[in-house]
C-alpha cells in the first residue's frame, strides 16, 4: 500500500501520513501561542479540521486524540472547547497527560488518528 | 470502513474505537485512585481486559502499550504487576515515560493498541 | 490477521509488532546512555533502522514518529541529527514532548510507526 504525505512546513515535519485507511496526524499546535489555553486550543483545532480534509476524513471518523497539556490545571479550560467541538456522535478514545513543549509558551499539542 | 465505538463514560470519551482491524483504546487509569500504584496498576489492566473483550480483542493479540507514570520512581513496582499481567508468549510493544496525570493521586495511566 | 512479533530483549518488551501492514515500535533508546544527546540520538536512530528491516520496513515508510526529550533545551542538538536522518522525500508526521526517561541520563526515547 502506498503512503501518501500531507504539508510539509518544515524539513523534518509532515501534518500527516495517510496509509491503509488510517490518517496518522503531527501533534499539532497554535500558531499564536500568545493566546491562552482555549485560544490555542481552537487554533490547533481549527488546524486539525484542515489537515483532516486534505487527507479526506473529518471529525467525525477520529479514532484517537492524543493531548498533551504543559499546566495540567488547563485540563478544564482545554476541555471545554474540546466538548464542543468534538461530534457528539462520534466521540474518539482520548488521552491527556502533562509534558512541556516545544516552547514554554505553548500550552497544549493535539495528536489525532483517524479513519480515511 | 466503518468504525465502531465502546463505552463512552463521559461527554468527551470513549474507551476505545475499532477500525481496520485495529482497536484503539483510550488512556485508562484505576478507578481508585487512592490505591497505590500496585493497585491502580492491576485496576488498569482489568479495565483494559474488560474493554479488549468488548472490541473482540484480547490481551494475546495487543500490539502496542503506552504507559505514563506520574513518577518513575513507581517503574518497578508498576513493572511486577504489568509483567505478570502480559501474556508471555505475546508481549506488545510498549513505551513508559513520565507525565503528570489528570489528578495529583492518579499514579498511572495505561493505553493499549490491540488487533481485533 | 496475524501479528509479528520482533525481538524480545526483556521478558517485558517486544521491540516491535506487525499486524495489517503497520510496524508499531516500542519506545527505543540509546544502549550507551553515558553519551550526549547527539550520540544518544544516533544510537536510538541506528536501533529504529534495525529493527525497522527485521519487521520489513525503513524508514522510507515511516507515517509517525513519538519522540520524548528529558530535557526539551536539547531539541535542537535531538533535531539536528533527526533530520539527518530521515529520508527527505518521506518526511514522517512527528510530534516531541519533554518527559522524564527510565534512567535520568536517558535524554531521549523515540518511538516509530510505519508501514510494512
Amino acid at each position: 500500500m502506498s503512503i501518501r504525505r500531507y504539508d510539509e512546513v518544515t524539513p523534518y515535519l509532515n501534518e500527516a501520513a495517510v496509509h491503509g485507511g488510517v490518517a496518522y496526524l503531527a501533534g499539532l499546535a497554535a500558531d499564536d501561542i500568545s493566546q491562552d489555553v482555549k485560544g490555542q486550543t481552537r487554533q490547533t483545532l481549527a488546524t486539525i479540521d484542515r489537515v483532516l480534509a486534505q487527507a479526506g476524513s473529518d471529525k467525525a471518523k477520529i479514532l484517537r486524540v492524543e493531548i498533551w497539556l504543559s499546566d495540567m490545571a488547563n485540563f478544564d479550560a482545554m476541555n471545554e472547547v474540546y466538548v464542543a467541538w468534538i461530534d457528539p456522535d462520534n466521540v474518539p478514545a482520548r488521552v491527556c497527560v502533562e509534558s512541556r513543549l516545544w516552547d514554554a509558551a505553548a500550552q497544549v499539542e493535539i495528536m489525532v488518528t483517524a479513519a480515511v
